[in-house]
């Protein structure tokens, strides 16, 4: 063990190697399988296709935008107010993230026929495709992530041979890097695949009467490319930031809760190599009989995550243990169990509000008999009340947490280290929540392939039973984002006043509630995320109404179109969907990148601990609020189109079809952009501290 | 001066009669004029009917509570824990805002066929009848608040002869007991109104296509006692209490930032007194030509208001100058303007955000073209957006205030006294703006007494230029309410934060962001509008739906009653919102009494401080983001009904119509509601403090 952590960075660089490979062979796997007929190989090729242009104009806009904040850091590089090394770890989490959005992205349009295919043959070989593609984006999420982390950690400790505290200070900054191209991937993709999808639903199942995915809508192919590029690629992006910067922040704060050397940092790196390992064993325990049912599946599902969480608890009791002060410090190894527990407590939550087994979702269906109206203000006010159970549980979260970590509140720095730790505990198994998590836009895809091929009902009734299973663990995956990303930026917030301190040693460091600055920072900050939502929202709106006016257009102009007759110009609105969202997704992170920094200069850091704390809170609540009301409009209408309150193509039905619409940026543009933007404004202001505190106007 | 100073309560309460007086003066005006034909008379009488069955029932109900709250509170004064004031101050607390609700009901219940009636014969005799009727209410307003407030103070001090700080802190409870019948008033009225409002639109103009104000409409009379029940009553205890709570709080913030005497608490006083008396003189100014335009009657509106703005403007300053230190602390003057200026500018940005004049309401309309899905995303994206503003209006005006009255972090008194005394100055002219506010659903009913009662359309478009107009000028009044509200919220932590000083003398009083006490009742506290708003829409929810249902029934089962043939069961609808709306506001009232307590009793004192502030900053931003969407709905399908995007009964329309109907619960039941709790949360925090020092689990 004291090898181990002396060597943590090793052992997690290997662990980072073996999660590549693993996902390397499961990529393998599923290119083993065939992709159908030549009916679906073209149409997944034209998905691939549109995936590949617009990830490739949207790395372009990206290069850009790190070209400019690359040269940014290096002015403060040349003035002294940051290290060399700066620029270059925020290109490297940048990359990385980008790449592991890209790398899902691949292998999802690649998968998403031979999933279809599969289904032919039956459920259970369905369910193998279609996991095994999602376990190639979770492993190369977290794989890559602790490939960054440990390249550079070894190279700045044993190159460049820095103290512990610097090296933690530098490795934030790729945090930074990480976090924007995240935002980027999220908006941009969110945006993309929001409006195809509303823009597809609006003409084609509301006005035109057709169903979903039929291939004589012109947005279908831009549908189903916006799974791939948003709730893949930019998932991948998302979750690999929210991975990343939990460790980071764990890392930085242990630094400091144990004066300064390197012996607390070991603890967030085994349990990540750990973590890998135990995912890796629980995915061999995800499959499932032939005949099996929804809830056979489910189950299958469960115990690949269930078993890993259980085997990474069993596993950081001796890591703690031996890498700090044994029985002195086993406080941390609680937090820890606390933010696995939290995580599954809220994913729960999470469930019960937004999946129609439970009345809230029920309840909302029903709405639908008095139109539209009742069905929205209904969906509002479910996620609302939804964000009460997550905000107790994420509170308890951090007072357990804390208190039995040993912190207090003259000495809080053992305390905020538990936090941290408990984000780190939460998030461990990623490679296997995420897998069960990227599977279902998969599964989704491949319904639509089988639906555009014209393959057999029973084939898309397969893959739908596995989309709707996609349903309950995305909930649950989110639980985990948004737990995560609340309790990853209290840390962040801990590491910024512990980096400020390391700036000016003098300064005034309570954050008093009293202190108008620090009130004015958590006013602004809780606007924040109503703001982000808000450009976000108009963003698909906008961007959603130039694909209605389009398919419109096309639906009135080619002859033939509605008969079967003649195709529809899919390719108009993919391109439609890549200027707009690109075009959509500047605004946004530049408010995220700005803020902070105008909040500074103009209020101080205390501005900005309290504008932290503001965005935090406000942003932990929309975000769960506008995730649950969108999952539950989608899911109340599902449960509509499974027989109950008229069923399918009734007047009930339309009305919850506009319910789902509402709820599409709902939770898969705003919502998760939520997430990134409140790690993001914290990264901003650690990496943008010097600055200021040397410009700030308020004194 | 100096006598006027040593005099403040009598001068308060003399102005207190003068504006009583005049809302008397005002009323036998109102009453002076004829109701117009026999029909007009039966509905008239039917909507007051309905009105005064309505609050008898509230009244009952809300005597439970208060009644229930003064056992309560009394066993606390057997206990030693208050003195034996506090019961009785809360009764009377209550007891006037429910009179302001009463009285304001009783006038626009007899004003609105007389208004109809005056319409016949012109604009300006119609103007004058709905402004009279408004400002009996905006005076009874102010005139109960400042004679509750100076009849308490002088029993409290020349009967009782207490100190300073004991009779602030026994005026503070009859702002709980004037919070909590707001709320109740809010709540229910709310409840009440939006539910046979969007009953009567889902049913009436959607499905079966009549009108607005259609006498076949079996919720037409319903959604009439509604404005009067909601919109009068509700808002006349919503701003009584508004303006008792800033007037209190900032009494008792000047005695703690004048080391205890009576000389600061006169300020507040005198202002508000000098205020009625501006307010008087502005009313005067309130007349338009017989040929006025809608430009020329809000000039001849806004004439009133700004005068009264200008006039105590000026005569603040003698004010400030001699009562406190002259030079030394005239910095507390400019707080005052700050909130003048705070106040006008809010209400300019609501103004620019919901009114169909400007960009962001008519791209608003446009988005109907393309179904009701886009106007709902966009006009949650507008209210959302629309919060940047006005945080950052009231953050500017919190900093100015607390710097230029000399407040500092280490010695914050005399800042926290400056941002109560804006608040104060934001409403000292609460008499006319009030008055601007409350004739609008005079104006809103006339109409629906022109429409049922057959008069010429002539008639229906005067009511509507004044009706229309009111929505600006409550624009207007809103923003006064809600940047009130967040000002007075924050000068009552302060009271409540020296309340706990007085009781823990050796207590800790750093509310630490990084204090994890602090941190998760602020979490808490930012989810609490998120919880009150999800319980009030689903009240309306589920009240609305059973008007649906049982309008529904009417059609199908009266006979004759499209052809006008027969007449609906109105009472029926009356009824049905009457219970819905008395069962629905219990819930949300226990919420905001319990949320600090409890809070409290966990966390402890600094638990309950975190809360404030989450709540106070979330509350804000709700209450700007739902009113706003809200009016910004409303005005959109108004522009839509004016002729463009294909006008009345177009698909436009009605997708214009769903908007609106989402966007009724939320400006006029949600939203001012949260106005309200923001302030009971802290009321509630400051009567029950010493139960939570003294029991208080993590220490």
């Amino acid at each position: 063990m004291q090898f181990l952590q002396n060597n943590a960075a090793f052992a997690t660089l290997i662990g980072a190697i073996i999660a590549l490979v693993f996902a390397g062979v499961m990529a393998k796997r599923v290119l083993g399988f065939d992709r159908g007929t030549e009916k679906m190989k073209k149409i997944s090729d034209s998905v691939k296709a549109g995936a590949n242009a617009y990830l490739k104009r949207q790395y372009t806009v990206v290069s850009i935008f790190f070209a400019v904040m690359f040269a940014i850091l290096w002015v403060m590089v040349a003035f002294g107010k940051l290290t060399a090394f700066v620029p270059f770890a925020f290109i490297t989490g940048g990359f990385f993230s980008g790449l592991s959005g890209f790398v899902g992205m691949k292998i999802a349009t690649a998968a998403n026929a031979r999933t279809a295919n599969a289904c032919q043959s039956g459920l259970n070989k369905g369910l193998r495709v279609a996991f095994s593609a999602g376990s190639v984006m979770g492993f190369t999420v977290v794989g890559l992530g602790l490939l960054d982390i440990s390249v550079w950690f070894i190279l700045l400790k044993y190159a460049f041979k820095l103290n512990a505290s610097d090296i933690t200070s530098a490795m934030l900054t790729f945090g930074m890097g990480a976090s924007s191209m995240a935002l980027f991937a999220r908006v941009g993709g969110g945006i993309f695949t929001k409006a195809a999808d509303v823009g597809a639903d609006l003409v084609g199942k509301v006005e035109a009467g057709i169903p979903e995915d039929d291939p004589r809508n012109p947005a279908v192919i831009a549908d189903n490319v916006g799974d791939n590029v948003g709730d893949v690629a930019g998932m991948g992006a998302d979750l690999h930031e929210s991975y990343v910067g939990s460790i980071i922040s764990a890392m930085a704060l242990g630094v400091v809760a144990f004066d300064g050397n390197f012996r607390a940092l070991s603890v967030p790196l085994l349990i990540a190599a750990c973590g890998i390992l135990c995912s890796l064993i629980g995915t061999f325990f995800v499959r499932t009989k032939e005949d099996a049912d929804q809830k056979a599946l489910l189950g299958s599902l469960g115990r690949g995550t269930n078993l890993s969480a259980v085997l990474i608890a069993l596993i950081s009791f001796p890591i703690v243990w031996f890498c700090l002060d044994g029985k002195k410090t086993i406080g941390l190894y609680f937090a820890i169990l606390a933010g696995l527990l939290a995580g599954v407590l809220i994913g729960r939550a999470t469930e019960y509000f937004t999946s129609d087994s439970y009345k809230p979702t029920r309840n909302l269906a029903a709405k639908s008999e008095t139109g539209s109206a009742t069905i929205i203000i209904g969906g509002l006010g479910l996620g609302m009340l939804s964000t009460a159970l997550p905000i107790v549980i994420v509170a308890a979260c951090i007072l357990i947490a804390f208190f039995v970590s040993g912190g207090s509140v003259a000495e809080p720095a053992k305390g905020l280290f538990g936090i941290a730790l408990s984000a780190v505990g939460m998030l461990s198994t990623l490679g296997i929540t995420l897998a069960t998590d990227a599977y279902g836009p998969v599964a989704d895809n491949a319904g639509g392939i089988a639906e555009m091929a014209g393959l057999d009902a029973s084939v898309r009734e397969r893959t739908d039973a596995l989309d709707s299973l996609g349903n309950t663990t995305a909930a649950t995956g989110k639980g985990f984002a948004i737990g995560s990303a609340a309790l990853t930026a209290l840390a962040l917030m801990a590491s910024y006043i512990d980096k400020i301190k390391s700036l000016l040693p003098d300064g005034d460091f309570t954050f008093d509630l009293m202190n108008p600055k620090v009130l004015v920072g958590l006013f602004i900050g809780t606007c924040l995320p109503f703001i982000f939502a808000a450009l976000t929202m108009d963003s698909v709106g906008k961007a959603a109404q130039s694909v209605v006016i389009e398919v419109r257009r096309q639906f009135r102009e080619i002859k033939g179109l509605m008969a079967g007759e003649a195709d529809p110009d899919y390719a108009k609105c993919v391109d439609l969907c890549t200027k707009a969202s690109l075009r959509e997704m500047i605004l946004p992170t530049i408010v995220a990148i700005l803020a902070p920094i105008v909040t500074g200069v103009i209020l101080g850091y205390q501005g900005v601990v309290g504008m932290l704390a503001g965005a935090t809170a406000g942003g932990f609540l929309m975000a769960i609020f506008m995730s649950n009301s969108g999952g539950a409009w989608d899911n109340a209408k599902k449960y509509i189109e499974s027989g109950v309150h008229g069923g399918k193509g009734s007047d009930q039905h339309k009305a919850a079809v506009v319910g789902d619409t509402v709820g599409d940026p709902f939770k898969d543009t705003s919502g998760p952009a939520i997430n990134i933007l409140i790690k993001l404004l914290s990264m901003v202001s650690i990496v943008f501290a010097g600055v200021v505190v040397s410009c700030n106007w308020l004194g």
